[in-house]
């Protein structure tokens, strides 16, 4: 027998409206009726897995010991693998489809341990469909590796350098500026970039950003960094430390998503303020039409 | 004092925004502290019966020994009664509306056995008002069955064959072609039909489907049918075995119902394809003017 | 040692697409696993302290003993007091920032006892950035509370007198008539006013209400009262008496606040019908132009 877990983080692009979410929990109440579900969310958009990797990324330092059962699953009954993966010498284990879903979190948990392809149909449900593995696959297994079902007793081993990489975009610098992307908008609109507080440290406090250039019709501003959204003050656009401790370009009280019109992917450039690209820090939005 | 139970699973329409929810578990918690509640879902459209009954029918099969406790109830206040029934020999209870909500649930975990009407008020709470039966009614009879008080305590016997019958729309063959309908539309976008596999075994493996018809503006396509989404190839709608065993029109990472324009309650018409009516297998959507 | 607790009744504007509820429930889990959450909602609109607060005020009769866990915070990462405030002699206790959203509730359930501001660090999270109080302060103190840890523990005592009160519109009489305002439009469009049964005693079987007068377009019902949706009958407006025991303008099976067109915080006039005014119980909408 292995660990036993009482707990499960559950993560999935199944929504709140269907009741995918409450059979899985169904599934796992009947075959390891001690465990508690936590659900991190189950509105990552529908198929999207980069998503779904990056949010569990950013959860992984929070979730206790025990078992994360996360599905985003476009490929589901296909041949992609599925898996588990132990990491922290067995303090948790993930358990998901083999498609980047888990990569991120496993590399901020220290790296993979031992991983199994999840073969032994032994502790499956038998399915009318082949369409639903979160609840003929990844619960069952996750319930049974809750009640101590040792990890190589539910599949195959494998090597951790045969898992599917997860993908997470760079910043990169290019003729002085830092190119980033939006990689998180969330409900109150604040904006999450893939760069950090180092990243901008030679940029000085004040700091120009611009989006929307790729589509010609670029949005610049001149932002002040600050710790607190109300520090922005009223209306002005800022760059906010966030509770991840990345940067996010914010409003107090206002989405600065829909005031830059921008979501996750869209590319950000940040950049020092010189004489030249100065503006007045809470000017209006500036529409620059072409370059 | 009859069998304890030690988990309700819990169906509504009262949606995710409101306290609806959060008061009904309070209220359970407070007279049962040891029951785990499981979410089904909350987000049955206001008022329908019919998709209550349909989601609580698909889910009973997995749903765990204990209580259901499921509450769509347009009528709430008047005299439609509240009922609870056992089923599987007290393996579990529902406790709800005399509506149909629970009957398609009952029947499919084998009908119903002793049922009684919730008369007994000691075990209600007392009410400011009388238009939330499932925080005054429901929930502390669900809760105190829970706790083994039994069945006939908590009202009166009534026979089964008085219970208020569920609709469940049957497809009918006519003139050599299946006339369907879709039950439901999940978040991804596939749509449900009333019909399993052998019901169309006789139509070979590619379907001719029309929706729209009654409506004088039909889309007709040839489909295929496939295991999984992923099968059907890009772009291409199929005929896809769902979770639940039943056909369900599909397109792989789309909406096949926002691709049809299509939704619960409407019909679609199957029939074999014949050298009069076939046409390319992922042709584009075809706009039939009138008949 | 304080007193144990066994449930953290849990309510914010954190929305349901987001992990942060997910994360502060990992939090507690981590602090103290034998604790229950119940989530009462997480869908008040972000930053709409009143609307928190009428929701909790709502539920707190409700709530099982424990703690009471309410995150609607504008401003926070700024100077606002993060506080916990004991009721019904410790039965119950409640934490979040020091903005009024708790004060209604704690009205409700007879008033503060011993309250603290939340200064000891020792039982907050180290954050990466200083905007999610609920995670890194408010949760680890909900958690360590149940543990067993003394209310004084965790902070500098304050006087209830120092408390930011909360804001609850009072209905007011001006010329006969009664001018209330709408405090919650619930999923089904009902519409709850900040008045009570004894409020419109002195008005009658029917009362004729009128909305809209400000914007200069008001729209004038004479309605009837019932005590359940259906007692309106197709297609009347009325008012019921709804599951708090306050007025709502209702309609059955159908949606008040579409019909009308209001909201919460619209104003809505009642007044005796009297000859001059009455008008046929269920006539269609009466635009008046002007006044």
């Amino acid at each position: 027998m292995g660990r036993r877990y009482d707990t499960i983080s559950f993560l999935t692009d199944y929504g709140n409206v269907d009741e995918f979410v409450g059979v899985v929990k169904s599934v796992i109440r009947d075959i390891a009726a001690h465990v508690m579900v936590i659900d991190l969310t189950h509105e990552v958009p529908p198929f999207d897995i980069r998503a779904g990797s990056l949010t569990l990324a950013r959860t992984i330092t929070y979730v206790p010991s025990g078992v994360v059962l996360a599905v985003v699953d476009p490929a589901v009954g296909t041949d992609r693998r599925c898996i588990a993966i132990e990491v922290a010498d067995g303090d948790g284990v993930l358990v998901g489809p083999d498609n980047g879903l888990l990569a991120p979190a496993v590399a901020m948990a220290g790296g993979a341990g031992r991983c199994v392809e999840l073969t032994n149909a032994e502790y499956h449900l038998e399915a009318p469909g082949a369409t639903f593995a979160g609840r003929d696959i990844f619960a069952p297994v996750a319930a049974h590796l809750c009640n101590g079902v040792d990890l190589y007793d539910v599949g195959e081993r494998i090597e951790p350098d045969a898992l599917m990489p997860g993908v997470i975009p760079l910043p990169r610098e290019e003729n002085g500026v830092l190119i980033a992307e939006v990689l998180w908008v969330d409900r109150f609109g604040n904006c999450q970039l893939n760069v950090g507080p180092d990243d901008v440290a030679g940029l000085g406090d004040t700091i120009k950003i611009t989006v929307g250039e790729t589509s010609g019709a670029g949005i610049s501003r001149v932002t002040r960094r600050s710790d607190t959204f109300f520090g922005l003050g009223v209306g002005a656009l800022g760059l906010v430390i966030d509770s991840y401790g990345m940067l996010a370009l914010a409003l107090d009280r206002r989405s600065a998503a829909e005031e830059l019109r921008i979501g996750a992917h869209d590319q950000v450039v940040l950049e020092a303020v010189t004489d030249d690209n100065a503006g007045p820090l809470t000017s209006p939005v500036n529409l620059r039409i072409g370059r």
